[in-house]
C-alpha cells in the first residue's frame, strides 16, 4: 500500500530548504478513474483506462498538432506527496534505499513523468492511457514522445559533439 | 540557432498567469561543455560528451543505490527560457505550432527531461552521458529510467485495470 503521509521504519527525513527557488503554474487537470492513492497503478500501462488531460486557458492554443504524435509525454504535480525524504522503505520491510533510486511520488520535487498513448483529442481534452496517478492531479507539461520527435530548428554545434 | 528571447514571425505569446501554484527547489547543478544555448545540442545524444550532476545537501543520501541502473531519467529547470509563448517557428521560417507539439525548452513550466546514461559516481556527483543543457543549468530530479525500474512497493487495484 502506497504511504498516506507515515514515516516508516528506515526512512531517512531531511528539513528541507524552501521550495522557492522556481515557480510553476498548473496548465490544466488530469481525470483519472482512481479517486484515492490506495487504488492509482504504480505505473501505468499502455493498455490501462482512458484518462482525460484537460488544458486550462491560456494554453489551449499550444495543443495545436500534438495529435499527431501517438505518444506524448507528460508531467504532472503530484500535490499530496511529502517532499523531506531521503531514504524510502516502499516494501515497509524496514529496508531503505534512495529516493533518486526510486520512482516513489515522495521527492524534492514531486514531479510525476508518464508517456502515455493519444486515444483521442475533444476540444482542449486529450484523451490517454498510460496515466498513474490520482483523479484532480494537475498537469504541469506535454511534450512529444522523445523518440517519435525530430527537431525542427537547425542544427547546433553540441549536436555533433561525442565523448 | 535557438532563440535568445525574441518573438518570431508566426509565434504567439500570452500573459501568462503568475507561476505561483507550487514551487521548486533546486537540488543540484548540471556541468556541460556548453556555455551558451547557441551551442548545445537539440537533443542529447548517449555518446555525447560526459557531463557531470552535482547534488547538493541535504539531498545527498538520495543518492543510494542509484549506481545499479544504467540509464537515469533526468528533470531540469530551463533558467533561460520564456514561458509565454503557445506557437513556436523553431524554424523560423513564417510557419508555427502549439508548444505541446514540440519539445522546445520555451514552454509554461520550463522543464526539461533527459535519458542519460551513467558513467560514473564521483561522491556526490554523477557522471552521464546524453545531456542537451547549458551548463549551470538547476537539477529538479533523478529518477531511474522507467524501463528498468520495477517498484518495490506492493501492488495496488489499480494495476491490474485495463480499458
Amino acid at each position: 500500500m502506497v504511504r498516506e503521509n507515515e514515516i516508516r521504519p528506515s526512512e531517512v527525513a531531511v528539513d528541507p530548504p524552501p521550495a522557492t527557488d522556481a515557480g510553476l503554474v498548473f496548465i490544466g487537470v488530469i481525470r483519472t478513474p482512481w479517486g484515492s492513492r490506495l487504488l492509482t497503478p504504480r505505473q501505468g500501462r499502455a493498455d490501462g483506462p482512458v484518462c482525460r488531460i484537460e488544458i486550462f486557458d491560456p494554453w489551449r492554443e499550444a495543443l495545436q498538432g500534438v495529435e499527431a504524435f501517438e505518444r506524448l509525454e507528460v508531467l504532472y504535480w503530484l500535490h499530496l506527496s511529502r517532499r523531506d525524504l531521503v531514504r524510502q522503505s516502499p516494501a515497509s520491510d524496514g529496508t531503505s534505499r534512495g529516493t533518486f533510486a526510486l520512482r516513489s511520488p515522495v521527492r524534492p520535487n514531486p514531479i510525476g513523468t508518464a508517456i502515455v498513448t493519444l486515444a483521442g483529442v475533444e476540444g482542449s481534452t486529450l484523451l490517454v492511457r498510460g496515466m498513474d496517478c490520482v483523479d484532480g492531479t494537475p498537469l504541469l507539461d506535454l511534450k512529444p514522445d522523445r523518440a517519435l520527435f525530430k527537431p525542427i530548428a537547425p542544427p547546433q554545434p553540441g549536436d555533433f559533439e561525442v565523448g
